[in-house]
C-alpha cells in the first residue's frame, strides 16, 4: 500500500517540477493513459511523459487527497494555469505492474456546476 | 482493505435497489456528504439517506471501478436516468470510522469534453 502512495506522490512532484527522468522512471514502458471524458489516449511511456512535458500553459499542481491500496491508488490534484484565476480538479486512477511501475493512468476533469432547483429541498449549499 | 470494499459494494448494491435501511446502517450517525462542484452539503445519516431516496428520478447506477485501502476508498459509477440517453459518471471519495462505518463522502461528477487544439499533436482520440 505504502508502496503505491509513495510512486504517486513522486509521480506528481516530479510532473509539477519538470523532472521528466524521474517521472518516466515511474512508468511501464507500455502504460497507456486515458482522459474517458474527451477520448483522449496517450500510449507507451515516451508519448505520456511528451504529453506532460509539452502540456501547453505554465502550470502547477498539488495533491489535494490520495487514496491507495490493492495494486491501484486514486489522486485529486489542484491544478492551475499561472497568471490565470481559479483552479481546476483532475481525479486519475492508477494501476500498477508486479514491479510497482504505472501500467495505466485515467484522468477526470469536473467542473463546477449548479445545484438543479429539483434537489434545492435535499441539501445545504456552503 | 476487503472491508472498506465491500462496504462500498453494499452501499452502492442498497442505494441502486433502494434498500434504505441497509443504506442507513452502513452511514455513522454524524456522517457529511458534499459535492465541492456544485458546494452542496448534507449532514447527518437521516439526512443523506433522504437525499438519496428522494433524489429526482427514476434511476440506476452499477459500480465501474474501486479502490480501497487505508481506511478510504473511491468509486467510480454510472448513473443512468430511465427514459433517458447517455449515461454520467460520479467519483466518490469514502472515509471511514474506526467502527467501518462511513464518515465522508465526496462526490464528483464529470461531464464530457472537446480536446483542446492546443494538444491535438500530443495524444490520439479514441
Amino acid at each position: 500500500m505504502a508502496e503505491e502512495r509513495e510512486t504517486i506522490e513522486r509521480f506528481w512532484a516530479a510532473c509539477d517540477k519538470g523532472e521528466w527522468d524521474v517521472f518516466a522512471g515511474l512508468l511501464a514502458e507500455d502504460v497507456i493513459y486515458r482522459a474517458p471524458k474527451s477520448r483522449e489516449r496517450v500510449r507507451g511511456r515516451e508519448a505520456v511523459v511528451r504529453f506532460n512535458r509539452e502540456f501547453p500553459g505554465d502550470w502547477h499542481l498539488a495533491v489535494e487527497d490520495l487514496v491507495a491500496g490493492e495494486g491501484r491508488a486514486v489522486s485529486r490534484i489542484r491544478f492551475e494555469m499561472v497568471g490565470e484565476t481559479g483552479t481546476d480538479t483532475g481525479i486519475s486512477f492508477f494501476t500498477f505492474t508486479e514491479d510497482g511501475l504505472i501500467s495505466e493512468i485515467e484522468d477526470y476533469w469536473p467542473d463546477p456546476y449548479e445545484r438543479p432547483a429539483s434537489r434545492a429541498h435535499l441539501s445545504e449549499l456552503y
